[in-house]
């Protein structure tokens, strides 16, 4: 049998639990040309609120009673494709189950990286990972010396653009919530100072981190946070616009401090980044990342959930902000 | 003696003929490495606003009791300086007077082209048109064949944007307010449509105009404007951040519709862009806006007030949208 995550009904906000069910179906069979992958692991990332809302977005929504999209990563049981051999250990667009019979264009990649933990693959070596450093370093384009600011500094895009920023000879501070989390910053992921957006005076703390203002912010939020680092931009700052974590809804559109004054003042740019653009770069970036990873450059934390059944609360819990490091569902095999 | 309009008081808003005075000093004498300017045309530019306002900016505030900072243009009329001779036409931070002494600093550029009327290198061959050039070009990156939208589309900066696009091979598309200046936009500055946004629903307009959306908005005004242009950007749109016409002040910050999701959508960018930057660029820019003017592929409104008494009340005007085309006030001369 094959479990699957499928869902349910759709949420006006955050996707909770309810709005998912966990059924049972049969092994599926791959046809001509298809591959039957097993999961071994499932990703959870903000995005999802994105592909489950019905609001237009950058992908088509996930329709009811479809199973999950989500980027899982395993082994090729079973090959009716020549570019694919049982044992391939691939990472893909194979969905919150078990198994899944794809055509190759859901296959993201080969993962090259065997030497290093599979579920890596989703992580640092990933989507995330590779976010973070395309998007660093074709918007930020960070030059050593300068200041970079991230905000969910500790998560697991945030943690990947703090280090790969120190790599390159920037300073960095990060913005995180709670003291766990901002304890994580500066003693795992290198950042010179980090601050508590539930407890700090944002405003007081860059003002004193950043005396010459941000070169680059790194944002995963927008809300109060993005609204404290726009009023310390420094001349020619960039701004790398890669998440609205702070937002519930765009449905009910959400006002904000104008931006304009500060771009015009400061000369900045805000650019909005969308991986799926940027995939024929995918690969060189994670034999980079894994490079880093191998000589001990780059860290990264998991957080790791046991078995299907922790899906559907996955998504909610991520938004709840309990997890520390790139949230995973692992499944048991073998 | 020489005529002098200086700032009697500081405006919370915009300045209004009330905060400026019109005094009478002696007539100036150039020291040693100085040139004795005296001035036939006045710039009245909606810039001046942020160069009263008393709150941080890109130049330090102009103060009470001092000569309106202004451009002009003008003849030298007696030089201690060996760049500079008697008659030659030349642009510059003269301020708003008969007759200044200045250092070559203060010089912005000789005029080159004589060929055309001297009034023009404070408008379409001056800061108004090198920064449509520049910014439209720099950070606007037009196309042939994408879509151009422009706000103050009839102004004196926005009209060389609409016309520059156009030779560039752009659609564009002006939004101007009242209908005498739309009707100056598609008769005049070959705008392909022109809305009110005083009487027309931008988003509906916008939406018929741009079916496939707007792949460079050149806003000179922030607000609702911006707010209906940025839910039209088309996937990797760029907008260029010239100035914040539409907002009367920044002291009390003005809350609008979040930009972020609009950006991360549509991958798009948005980029503030200061003239004082490009000086390098100026006199190269200047030399193809004069190359389009003789041409007959640009063109241009003036709008003369007649007499140093005029500006008072220039800036404050040019907030009310009384002029059509580039404001300045000319001085009687010999």
């Amino acid at each position: 049998m094959n479990r699957q995550v499928i869902l349910k009904s759709r949420p006006a906000g955050i996707a909770q639990a309810e709005n998912f069910q966990i059924v049972q179906s049969d092994m599926p069979t791959p046809a001509e040309g298809e591959v039957l992958m097993r999961n071994h692991f499932l990703s959870v990332e903000p995005a999802m609120r994105g592909w489950i809302a019905d609001a237009g977005n950058y992908s088509d929504p996930v329709g009811i009673g479809e199973v999950m999209r989500a980027l899982s990563a395993g082994h090729v049981e079973a090959s009716n494709h020549p570019d694919f051999a049982p044992g391939d250990a691939v990472m893909g667009w194979f969905g919150w189950q078990d198994y899944a019979c794809v055509t190759p264009d859901r296959i993201m990649r080969k993962v090259a990286e065997t030497d290093l933990p599979l579920s890596l693959s989703l992580g640092v070596l990933g989507l995330n990972g590779v976010t973070a450093h395309l998007a660093l370093t074709k918007i930020g384009l960070p030059k050593a010396g300068e200041t970079v600011v991230v905000s969910t500094a500790a998560g697991s895009v945030g943690s990947a653009v703090g280090q790969i920023a120190n790599i390159l000879g920037c300073r960095t501070i990060g913005i995180a919530g709670g003291p766990e989390k901002v304890k994580l910053c500066t003693e795992e992921f290198g950042y010179e100072a980090a601050f508590d957006y539930k407890s700090d005076d944002l405003d007081a703390a860059l003002a004193e981190a950043c005396p010459e203002g941000v070169n680059v912010y790194y944002d995963n939020t927008s809300g109060a946070i993005s609204d404290a680092v726009m009023r310390h931009l420094a001349i020619g700052a960039r701004v790398v616009i890669c998440g609205t974590a702070a937002i519930s809804r765009w449905d009910e559109w959400p006002s904000g401090p104008r931006v304009e004054r500060h771009l015009l003042t400061r000369r900045a740019r805000m650019e909005g980044f969308v991986i799926f653009d940027h995939m024929d770069d995918f690969d060189a970036s994670a034999a980079q990342l894994a490079q880093w990873v191998r000589e001990g450059k780059l860290t990264y934390r998991e957080d790791m959930l046991d078995g299907i059944e922790a899906c559907p609360d996955a998504l909610a819990g991520l938004y709840r902000g309990e997890n520390m490091g790139k949230r995973l569902v692992k499944l048991a095999v073998g």
